[in-house]
């Protein structure tokens, strides 16, 4: 099933989101409330950006389970970002291994993913060659998410071969296409069972999340969005209300609500894109 | 929390055991169901004897969820013993390492536990000066099931003194004492909280169980014994009752019970003592 | 690099031939003797037959060195099979993970390599197109031997739509086959730096081995065979010349020598293959 | 034996010190070239200071080989402090745990070891006697060096009772005394083989680095010191001589030279103490 929370905005310390929340991460580890199976013990991973360093994120992943790893529960208050992503997998795709943990990188690019494609062997080998080579030779586990992850790199990639640079608009399209694309091989392969395309795209700067059912009457995954809070209260079980927009913006997004509080999470509604720009303004599009 | 199984009787092979049950250890191991803590994903070990091999046993321990360890579901059918231990943890008592992963192993004996003594930092000292300095030197770990059983060893090696060989009622009895000696360090400590003793003991050929909490109003652990069953069906949920009882004997003690055919389970009295002999003839007495 | 042992004959217990030699596979973990990398230390692997319980074998791989896994340690002297294959690893392909760790299993077989293709990503997608579709969903990790093995399953596939059964004649042809497939496909990325194909393929029963170089006189890799031996007496230093030839029979090969006195070893000439029969016999031919 | 390096000085980036240097501690994890061991694979640790943050320290910690771990060649370069200290493990005493790998933490404190107490454990219960109690239950793992660094702990805190605060000449006092008190306990033992103590002690402020060894004529602990240099440049294997004093000064402490130039290096004399202030300046004193 996995779990993750991604977060944008001014730059924050990693155990506000990872460890001080009443339903954080490392509690959704061994006891989800949105999922029906409640433990993510599978490995887990966090990836964060400091743009001052390098413009790719640190990476740091892991086959033990978070709840019962010490580097992650010692370090996390030292880690400081304006853009993190953490995953805690339940392994349905690919065995328990560093390299099928989330999130994955790719130069400056992070993707990580709940959900998953129904019979993904069946299509796995006609993705593959739709791939760019040096996509498909950047791919290092078996997790279906790798090979979502590389279809939208090979398009992006052809993409910018007509555009000098692409737009946030322009990666969802991507997205959409890389949906559109293992739909149809699916429809080749004549399988109709759903696939479940909750994932998490960012440089670090800017940010997409999709929450996306083929056949959401079937099955769906959760997803939520916190936004314009201060998540540094996190710990009191409250997103604080930001009075000043300018100060403290920043987007939060969750397979499920870390705090007690509701009020200041929104479901994103099924089959729909999100977008946060780098100056962290929201659009929510529909996915086709 | 900890949840374990331990086996003893006519050759088995361990999947029987630990994988085709319907609520079997590797199903407890996410989803255990007469606990509070319902994940046990903190290591695991299995314990086994081949005494044509030789006496001491056979130990495979790791820090990885039993349920995601694929050396355990893709071996446990290879393995052919008389008697196996296995322990799926939830730790209170020291970090995950190999070295805290129960069954602890000391010559031929192997001892796990499923329980605990709160506040035991508290007298572990005092503890430490009570053993035999070769006992001392072998504990590798920080549970407090490694003190218990060097306490017993140190004990059981005392009463060895005396006597020529030692019974398995001598060494119910140096269990009676371990508890004792530990409790009156509680008391000059003046911690008041309960301690948990659910252990098992074996050589392999004889082994000992018990069910012993210090408040059982106020605190307990679960307890069950099957016997004269054949368990090589346990895959079919039922665990077969033997019509002759030459072939076949065996018994099984296990935190939770197995098997959806609740018939072959008897509850352990709360402080009393199992004691299954090298015959397969079992005996229990009263815990002080 | 990698550094390798097989065993097949009279069953043995597995410490004989990777603990107790001089130059054990253990100590070839940390200081290999006839390789340039003397460290073997990302992580190992060993498969045994027991054909009484099932036809596939017993798989036990860890991601830790062979020199302090101490599961290793302490149960190799409790594994009694009359085929091992135990492999230590220096990662070059794939990054360090179970998944990628020797021995493979397929069904009843197991493969493993010291060895390797250069450039092997310029040719893994056209590989990739050549395999059975069942064989290339087997595939879970991200080492050229995964693929080697999958191509000859491919080829032994197709050719047992011809044959009854594969004779271990046939087997050796469709290995020939298999590498010749591969370097056909270097031949046509212009790939010609060398490949080095020193394998062991078996089904517990019999075992063909390879040495095999594209470009021996630019690099090649040791491979040694002792047979008709005893090797209980690994410990002494010594591999037992046996005088009856009916009892003990047994051949063992190894990328090293593994006792001080090398009386028993001879080394396999250079791009040939030795097949071991049921019956140990052993004929070696020259690959292509 | 182990290898380490300690840093203190202007803020660097820990791939200058880890990763880059000709003979970088990830290159000794697999080819030593000052000590008989060459490989120290037995797990390995960082811990590294940002006092805007906290006065206590990160602390990463693994159990595989520093040379495969990709946590730490990956994010190595984003980690920026001023104070690190770096250990790469051969398992003597007590076996691969993340408990056992050093750098130990208490409080602000770290501390790592390359050496040991012979016969360690014929003296290990009278020292855990001499503990204060807290300090006892603090310690979490089996090596000697957690039990030094208790002994070191408890003296230390003797002597806060009668100062108001300890100068780094009373941390210094109470290293010396603390080997002087193991040294006893070895003598009441009637131990007489050496004891070696090349570790380093920091606040990440201030630095205390021991070479010494109770029989230097027997064994010793190669130990060096690097100062006023510019590590920013170890990459290109020379660390650039300081052309001003007050910008950029830096300490640096190794088991082995870490470049080929060995310019910058001098060897810690036998049986001394180094002490580095706050403001940098090197203090060398011998040790009784």
């Amino acid at each position: 099933m996995c779990r993750f929370i991604a977060y944008i905005g001014k730059p924050i310390f990693a155990d506000e989101l990872l460890l001080k929340p009443k339903n954080s991460l490392m509690k959704q580890s061994y006891h989800a409330l949105e999922a029906e199976m409640t433990v993510n013990g599978d490995g887990f991973g966090i990836g964060w950006y400091n743009h001052y360093r390098r413009k790719e994120p640190a990476l740091f992943r892991s086959i033990r389970p978070a709840w019962n790893d010490e580097n992650l529960s010692y370090n996390a208050s030292m880690i400081k970002t304006n853009c993190l992503l953490a995953h805690i997998r339940a392994a349905t795709q690919g065995g328990v291994s560093i390299q099928n943990s989330h999130p994955f990188q790719y130069k400056e690019f992070l993707m990580m993913q709940n959900g998953g494609i129904n019979e993904f062997g069946k299509i796995k080998r006609k993705l593959i060659n739709r791939l760019d080579d040096d996509i498909f030779q950047w791919i290092k586990g078996q997790t279906d998410t790798q090979y979502i992850f590389a279809l939208f790199l090979t398009l992006a990639g052809e993409l910018k071969k007509q555009k000098e640079s692409l737009s946030y608009n322009d990666l969802s399209t991507c997205l959409s296409q890389t949906f559109a694309e293992i739909e149809d091989l699916k429809k080749q392969a004549k399988i109709d069972s759903p696939s479940l395309y909750n994932l998490v795209l960012t440089n670090g700067k800017a940010l997409i999340a999709t929450r996306y059912s083929t056949q959401p009457e079937i099955e769906t995954r959760s997803l939520h969005i916190a936004s314009r809070v201060d998540c540094y209260t996190c710990e009191h079980d409250g997103l604080k209300k930001e009075s000043h927009e300018e100060e403290g913006r920043s987007v939060l997004i969750a397979s499920e609500v870390l705090t007690e509080n509701k009020d200041y999470w929104k479901e994103v509604p099924e089959n729909h894109c999100i977008m946060v720009d780098e100056d962290l303004s929201i659009n929510i599009k529909p996915l086709i």
